[in-house]
């Protein structure tokens, strides 16, 4: 399904996005308040429901089929030494995920998510983006189709997640270009490296900004010239959802960068999107912050993959489960105070 | 089972708590630094995985079957007016969890939990403890018993919760005779009392702490004197949880007061419990300090019944499922850095 053959396609999409189901969610905000429990005591459970409900396009909606897609992808700045990892792990990892033995499997196993892999030309690494830009038109494209074909459009809800050795460098110079600041507002230690290292990433992230200075102030553009495939499979994924209407939880600072990217496009890019976990990665709360989105859970999670989001997922599963599985109180017979 | 005829029998349970399982506990270690994650990449979950296989004997534990267990009672301080609610909502409550309607009954059914309902004498509500003890000697200890009895041995992770009209009141005079300070530290709005509301809670709390000062400074006598059969009873069932190397996950506000008499009578008595949730009520997160305990979930739920550690079963899931379900770097093949 080519849905866009030109990036200024991938913009018109951006451009027209719908919106949620007014009806919906006045529909599940109605049935909120007359569920038997005190107003408001399901806290964030309840607004969650309600998003949940306006997106479904029902107001007692399920949750029965999740979708988790791993985007894998690799980085030509790791040649700059800002991994503690080599690059041949991201394919590695990979099998791992086809032989079902990494945390996002088990994961999707615990909350029922059906658990997609798509690996992005793992042999031929995006350029250094220290030294050109990271991909071509015509590879950005294909990354961004990418995603958009991966989501299945029956899925009730979808958590994107990645793969790729180097890319919370690529995601701190997104980060960077996009919500502005320093560098080392946005650099952190990623999977693990040491003081040299930080200092590595943070030269790479401060060199591919003056390179490519003139793109910083396009966000698909910046997208192209510092992302990465997976990253732009993310964010194709994240819109591809948008209109089919399917909710998404964010996974970590990756992940949250690809979202930047659409957020730098159109200010209700992400009003599908909930953030599901705050990672331990450094930045990932002031990049959230930037976006107003509140992260369901906080377990210091910083494994990429979708586990952040995936754990999400049993807090959507408690939520929806309530609201659509109690009783009114005129059901139950309980005094509404 | 008569476990305890006297109190002081089950002082004596509390004097020589048994361990965690050591073995089980290093053997947790030692896989955790083994899957293939960064080190420490799954956060809070990679602890919460290690604590619980300490507790179940068994260095890759499974989680199939929680125990949820509400416990309900009334309290004659609700004649002070310190509820938003009447008294009759507990019973009403009562037969809405027995018929499926209520939270928890969604929040077991979405984990997998078994859930079981103890009404403690409804129609006899304890004494308003602003006037004399709520409990006898024989009420507390038939309460306790209650809560001993219903705990499945076989259960692999124990949740208890409650339901009391009147109870956040009784768990507030709690926390200001264990922990100290003043009762405006430990009263709040519990289901939503108004601003006279919440004065008259102040009022009772003042009230009671005054006519039963000679026993505040012991945790039993306080739990008799100032709490209800549903607390002593979330309190005799951590115990046996204990005994049997049933882990427990608490829920809010409520069952942590239980849980406060319980570490005011032995500091380590807790440590087979982790805290599922912090709650809205505005004092819990002071009562988990005073404990040294972390919530897993802050989603501002303020209900009781168990939700809050229901919820954070969730969590758990996660966690046993990566630990226990996750390759190795050498089963899959994958570079350890």
């Amino acid at each position: 399904m080519a849905k866009f053959e030109t990036l200024d396609a991938f913009r018109a999409i951006l451009a027209d996005l719908p919106g949620p189901n007014d009806r919906a969610r006045q529909d599940a905000q109605d049935r909120n308040g007359q569920l038997t429990k005190p107003p408001g005591a399901l806290g964030t459970l309840e607004d969650l429901a309600i998003w949940y409900a306006s997106w479904s396009g029902t107001g007692r909606p399920k949750m029965e089929s999740p979708q988790i897609i791993i985007f894998a992808g690799n980085h030509g700045v790791t040649a700059s030494g800002v991994s503690a990892f080599p690059a041949e792990v991201t394919a590695q990892m990979v099998m791992n995920f086809q032989a079902g033995g990494a945390a996002i499997n088990q994961l999707a196993n615990a909350f029922g998510a059906k658990l997609d892999v798509h690996s992005l030309d793992l042999d031929n690494p995006t350029a250094n983006f220290t030294e050109s830009p990271a991909m071509s038109e015509a590879e950005l494209l294909t990354a961004l189709q990418t995603g958009w074909n991966a989501v299945d459009p029956d899925a009730d809800v979808l958590v994107v997640g990645e793969m790729g050795i180097g890319n919370t460098t690529s995601a701190a110079a997104l980060c960077t270009a996009i919500f502005g600041g320093n560098p080392d507002d946005w650099v952190g230690r990623g999977t693990g490296v040491d003081d040299d290292g930080l200092q590595r990433k943070l030269d790479a992230v401060s060199a591919g900004l003056a390179l490519h200075k003139d793109a910083l102030s396009d966000p698909l553009e910046v997208l192209r010239c510092l992302g990465g495939r997976e990253i732009a499979a993310m964010a194709g994924a994240m819109v591809r959802a948008r209109v089919e209407s399917v909710p998404v939880l964010l996974d970590g600072f990756i992940c949250t960068s690809a979202a930047a990217v659409l957020f730098g496009m159109t200010e209700n890019a992400l009003d599908h999107v909930t953030a599901g976990h705050l990672s331990a990665e450094g930045a990932h709360r002031a990049a959230l912050d930037k976006m107003s989105k509140t992260p369901l859970l906080s377990l210091g999670l910083r494994l990429g993959e979708g586990s952040g989001g995936a754990a999400a997922l049993g807090v959507l599963k408690a939520a929806v489960a309530c609201h659509s599985g109690m009783a009114t109180f005129a059901e139950a017979g309980v005094s509404d105070a």
